[in-house]
C-alpha cells in the first residue's frame, strides 16, 4: 500500500490551525539543524569513505527504540541480529540480515503511532525513495531498493551532514576519550562542525565494577597518580580543557535523581578513598555523585561550560538482558524525579550565577509544571532542556509546550536536541519538532493569544535561535 | 426537557474528525462485547427466572459512583434508601424506594459531566426508552416507566446480555468461592459464557479480621489442614485448577503498591506461621502479600491463567462510614503508585517469560507515561490495562490515548474491560470507550498519522480484538 | 505595533465551538466579580483619596510574577527599581523608575505566552486605553501615558472597585491584625465589601524566628497571657470571633504538606512549651502544625469559618535572595504533595460533618484527577479550589477542567479566584477564568455531553454562583 504523506501531516485538522501552521512551517523548514545532544558515532565523519552497511545494520540494530518494541512482542533479539555479549564478534551473513529485515518488516504494524514509526517512515520516503509501506510482501524488494541506495556515495555520513543541512553536531564521550575521531575531523578539510560533550559518569559511579577501569584510564590519559580526591578534581579539569580545546560547548550527567550535595572535605576525601579500595557502596556513589554535580556546576561557572543533566533513568532494568546482552537494550525505564529540594544545594550555591548554564532533562512529566517550570522560570542559570526519550513524540512535545511554556516562558528552554544513535533519524526527528512546534505557536495564533510577529519570533527561536544561543555555537 | 442523543456525541466538532470518527464507528459498534473483567453476579445469570426489582434498586442503591456523589453533596445515605450494616435485612417499602429515586432524581445534576451521568442517561434512553431528562418534576413518572419495563420478561439478566450482545463476561470470586452460580450455567442450556476470575486477596491480607475466616473457608473447600506455607500454596494451585476447570481465564489481585518481593523461605513460612497465630502486623501483610505476587507470576507461568494487577486503591478510607456501612461505600481514594523499582523483583524473574501476561491498572495516570508505557513496551509479560475507575471517562480514556499509546504502542495494551457491578450500564461504557477510540484514531487520521488502513485494524483491535487475544477467549 | 485583541480570544479556533463560547460568554461576563481569597492591600480602599504612583510601582515592582521572570533572564532587582531589605526605606526617583520601566519594557517579550503576559496586555489595553504592543521603543511614551491616567481621580481604588464590578473583595490577613483599615471601611459611607481573612500560619510556624514576635502580638492583642496550649486555642478561638464579627467568612492556611494529625494532648502541650522556649525544631513545627490543622477544623464547625488550605509551595527556595530582599521575591517553588494519607486524621474527624467546608489548593497538578477530585467527590466537607498561582493560565485552567471535573463534578470545587496582589488585574484574571470556563462549557456543549439549558447553569456557577455559595456571601 502507498505511504500518504501529507505536507500538511502532524498539524491540527482546524482549518484556521492548520493553515496558520503551514505558514510558520514554510518559515523554518529549511534552517539549519542544531543538534547540541546526542550519541552518533564522531568515527562515521572522521572516515571519508565510511559507508553505511545494510539496511538491517542501519535501521534495525543499532536502535533500541526500535528492537524493544519488537522484544515486548516476544520476538528473540537473536532473530533481529543482535548478538549477546559472548557472540559479539560474529559476523552477520547477509541470509541473517534479511531474515532479521523480514521480522522487522512482519511487524512493522506495532510501530503504528510511535515516534520510532514516524521517524523511519520519514526516513524511507526522504531518505531512500521508498514509496509502500514496509509489509511481510514487501520487505525482501524494500531492503534491495536501500541496500542499493546505501552502496552510493551520495550516503557517506559526510554527504548526508551536509544533505541533512546539519550545523552543528554534538557527540556525547567519555571523560577519559582521547577524541580521535574530534581531531582527524578538525585535522581534516571538512568543515562539517562535530563537538564533542564531556561526559564524566563512569567516573562517579564509584560503586560500579567499571569504575576502577575508568579511574585507570583517566591516570593514564592525564599521566598523574591520582591519590586524592584533589588530584581527581584536577585531572577532571584537565579533561574539561581538553574537551573544551577539541570544541565541546558542553557536560552531561545522567544520574537518577537529581540529588545535589555539598559534603564536608573530610567526607568526600574519604569516600574517594573508598572508591580507590573498592569498596564504595551503592549509597556512597550517590552521596559523591550529588557532591560533583555541585564540583560540576563550580568547574562550568569556571570554564563556561553549559552543564546538562539527564534525571530519571533506571539503566538496565531487566537483570537477565543485561547480563546477556550488556546495555543499551531497550530496557531503561523512568522513575519518578524530584528537583526541588534535591537541586537546592546546588542551586543555593550557582543558581544565580549568570555564568552557569544548567540544562535540566526529565522522564517525569508530572515535574513540568510543578517543578521545572517554576525553576526554569526563577533561577538564572536553570534551563529546561526538550521532550526527552520517550517524550520526544508527538504528543509529548504537546504536554511539553502545554505544561512548560506558560510558566518559563519560550526564553527559558532550549529548543530541541535529537539525542540519537540512529544519525539517519537526525532529519526526521527536528522535522517533527518544528511541526509540533508550528502547529502549537498555531494554536495560540488563532486563539488571538499572540500575534503574527510573535508567532514568526518564536518559532525562529524554537526551531533554531535557542539552541544555538544556549549552547554557545558559533 | 428532552434529551438530545446526538449520534455523533462524543466525537470531536471539528467536522472532518468527527466525520471520520462517525466512519470508524459505524465499524465496530455492532461488535460483541468482551468483559474480561468485572464484578457483576453471576447468579444473575445461574436463576433463569431472575429480574431487577425496583429502578432505585436497580440504578442507585448498587451503585457507589452514585451514591459517592450524591453523599458528597450532604445527602445521607439512608435517604437513598442504603442501609448501615446493622439494618441490612430491613426490606424497602415503596415508598421507601421511590422517595429515595425523588432524592436522586432532584440531584441529577451533579452527574452533569461525569461518566455516571453519561452511563445512566444511555441506559434511561436505551434501556428503558426515556426521552425526557430526569428531573424532580418527572421523578415519579420516569420511575413508573421504568418499574414497568422492568416488569416485563425482556428485561431479564439473559435476555439482557443477548440484546446486550455480550461474548463473554467475567465475574471476580474469590479463592473460596465454590461457584455454585457458575456451574449451574454451565450445566443449564443457556449459552451465555460467565467466566469466573480468580481472586484471592483476603487471602494474603493476613493482617485483616477477615483473613482467619477466609482460611478457614480455604482449609474447607480444599479438604485441608494447612499448616505450611507449603500446604498454604498447593491449596491455592488446587483452587486455581478448580477455577480454570470451570472456565476461569485469569487471576486479579488489588493491591495498594504494587511491591513484589522474592523472601526467603524461612522468612515466608515464619509471617505464614504469625498468620496463623493472628499476630501479623500490617508490615508483614505487606511482604507477605508482595511475596504472594511472585508466587502468582509462578503459578501463571504454570497454569496459563492471566494475571492482573489493580494498584493503588486506598479502601475504606472514610473510617465512619466505614464502620457503619462496610466496604464498597464510594470511599476508596486512589494514592500514588511506583511501578518501576516495586515490579523489578517480578519482572527479572517472569518478565521476559512468554508464558506469563501480567495486566496492570493503575489509579495513578501520572506513572502512564513515566512507567507504565515504557514497562509495556519493553517486557514481553507486561500489558497495559485500560483506564481505571475514576478514569474511565472520555476524558480519561483521552489521557490514555495521548500518554500510553506512542510509547507502548497499541498491541501491548489490552482493549477496555467495564469492571462494573451495575449490569445494565455495561453497553453504555463500552459505547464511551468505542466512541472515545474512534474519535482518537480519527484524530490521527486527519492529523495523517496513520492511513485509512491502519485506522480501521486499530479501532477493531481496541473495540473487540485485544482483549480477546489478551485474555485468550476461545 | 497595535495590539490586536479579538472579541473571541482564548477560544477554540473551531467555528462551532468558538460560536458557542462567545454566547455562553455573552451570559457571564457582566456578572459581579467574587473575590474569596487574594492579597490585595485593604488600606488602600479605606483611604479615600489613596492615588497609585507611577507605573512601575504598580506594574512591576509589587508583581512577583513579573520580576521572577525578569530574574530568570539575568536581569538585577537592583535595575528594577526592587530595594534590598538593607535599603527599603530609599525613595525611587522618577528616573530611576522610568529606568526600571524602561528594562522592562525592553524584555516584554519574556511574557509571550505566559498568563502575566495575558493580565498585563488587557490591563494596558482596558485599564489604560493602550493600543501598542509595549516596547523598547514606546518604553517612555506608554509610561506617560499611564502616569497621566493614574494622576486622575476614575483611578481610585474605590472608583476601580466599582469600576471593576466587584460585588466582594477578601483581603489575607494575620491571626494578631487589628484589622484597622477594614475597620475605616465598614465605619465609612463607602459601601464596597472588602472582608478579612483569618490567616494564623506564623502562629503555626514555631521553629522559625518570626513566631516570638507574632505570639507576643497574639498575648498583646488578646490582652493574655499565653501559658499554656490550651490558653493559645483560646487566643486563637477568640481572634477567629474578632475577624468573623469584622466580616470574615474564611481561615487560610499556607503548608508545606497537607499532614494532619491528633497528637496527645500531653505531646502538643509539650510542643508548645519548647515554642515557648524557642526550642523548637522543624520537625516539632511539621507535627504541630498538623495537629492546628485538626483544630482549624473543629474550630471551623463550630463557628462556621470556611477553611481554606493552600499545599505544597516552598517558600522562598533561593537563599541568597532571601537574605538580601526578604520573603516574596518570585522564588517559591513547588513540590509534590501527598492528600489522601495525610488528610485523613482531619477527615475521620470533620469530612463527613456538614458544618465544615475544606477548600484544597494545589500545586501539584497529578493530584487533581488521583487524590482530590476522588476526595471532594466522596467528602461532604471537601471542596476542590480554582487553579492556583502557576496554575491559573489558560492551560493551567484546561487542564483542571480535563482531570478534575469528570470525577468531582463541578458542584465540589469553588468556581475561580484572582489570589493577587495587584488590583488592576483583577478584571483581566476573572476574565481569563470566564472566557476559559465558556470554552471549555462549549467544548462539551458542541460534542453533545450536555444541552444548552445545562451549559448556561454551568457557566453561571463557574463564574459567579459557585463562589458566592461555597463562601457563604451574603
Amino acid at each position: 500500500m502507498a505511504i500518504k504523506f501529507d505536507p500538511d501531516r502532524y498539524f491540527s485538522p482546524e482549518p484556521r490551525q492548520r493553515k496558520a501552521a503551514r505558514g510558520l512551517y514554510e518559515g523554518v523548514k529549511d534552517l539549519p539543524l542544531i543538534c547540541p545532544h546526542g550519541h552518533v558515532d564522531p568515527k562515521i565523519f572522521a572516515d571519508p569513505t565510511y559507508q553505511f552497511t545494510s539496511p538491517t545494520e542501519l535501521l534495525v540494530i543499532p536502535d533500541h527504540y526500535v528492537f524493544r518494541m519488537l522484544y515486548s512482542q516476544r520476538v528473540k533479539l537473536d532473530d533481529l541480529g543482535i548478538k549477546p555479549l559472548t557472540d559479539r564478534q560474529k559476523v552477520l551473513s547477509t541470509q541473517d540480515l534479511r531474515k532479521a529485515w523480514q521480522v522487522f518488516a512482519d511487524k512493522f504494524h506495532l510501530f503504528r503511532v510511535t515516534p520510532t514509526g514516524i521517524w523511519l517512515t520519514e526516513e524511507l520516503v526522504n531518505g531512500f525513495g521508498i514509496s509502500e509501506k514496509l509489509s511481510s510482501t514487501n520487505a525482501q524488494l524494500i531492503y534491495d531498493q536501500i541496500a542499493e541506495k546505501l552502496s552510493t556515495n551520495e550516503m557517506s555520513p559526510r554527504q548526508l551532514f551536509e544533505r541533512f543541512n546539519i550545523e552543528v553536531l554534538c557527540s556525547t564521550d567519555k571523560a577519559t576519550d582521547k577524541l580521535e575521531a574530534h581531531k582527524q575531523i578538525l585535522e581534516s578539510d571538512w568543515k562539517g562542525q562535530i563537538r564533542p560533550t564531556f561526559r564524566p559518569d563512569l567516573l562517579f559511579g564509584i560503586d560500579k565494577p567499571a569504575w576502577k577501569k575508568e579511574f585507570q584510564e583517566l591516570e593514564a590519559v592525564t599521566n598523574r597518580s591520582i591519590n586524592s580526591y584533589q588530584a581527581f578534581l584536577i585531572a577532571l579539569e584537565e579533561r574539561r580543557a581538553f574537551f573544551k580545546q577539541m570544541g565541546a560547548k558542553a557536560t552531561d550527567n545522567g544520574v537518577l535523581t537529581p540529588l545535589t550535595l555539598e559534603l564536608h572535605e573530610n567526607e568526600i576525601e574519604s569516600l574517594f578513598q573508598k572508591a580507590l579500595r573498592g569498596q564504595a557502596s551503592d549509597k556512597d556513589a550517590s552521596r559523591f555523585t550529588a557532591h560533583m554535580l555541585v564540583e560540576m556546576a563550580r568547574m562550568s561557572v569556571e570554564d563556561g561550560l553549559v552543564m546538562q543533566l539527564h534525571v530519571g533513568s533506571y539503566r538496565n532494568h531487566n537483570a537477565e538482558l543485561f547480563k546477556t546482552y550488556g546495555p543499551d537494550m531497550g530496557a531503561d525505564i523512568p522513575i519518578a524525579a524530584e528537583f526541588t529540594v534535591n537541586l537546592k544545594p546546588l542551586l543555593d550555591r550557582f543558581g544565580s550565577d549568570p555564568r552557569l548554564t544548567l540544562i535540566l532533562f526529565t522522564l517525569d512529566e508530572s515535574a513540568y509544571s510543578r517543578e521545572l517550570a517554576p525553576l526554569a522560570g526563577h533561577y538564572p542559570a536553570v534551563k529546561l532542556g526538550s521532550p526527552w526519550w520517550f517524550n520526544d513524540s508527538l504528543n509529548g512535545m504537546r504536554r511539553y509546550f502545554d505544561r512548560v511554556m506558560e510558566t518559563a516562558g519560550i526564553y527559558n528552554t532550549v529548543g530541541f536536541n535529537d539525542d540519537t544513535r540512529a544519525f539517519p533519524s537526525i532529519p526526521a526527528r527536528h522535522e517533527l519538532w518544528r511541526r509540533a512546534a508550528c502547529d502549537w505557536v498555531a494554536g495560540l495564533l488563532v486563539r488571538n493569544f499572540i500575534d503574527d510577529e510573535d508567532a514568526q519570533v518564536m518559532v525562529y527561536e524554537l526551531a533554531y535561535g535557542l539552541a544555538k544561543k544556549t549552547y554557545k555555537f558559533p
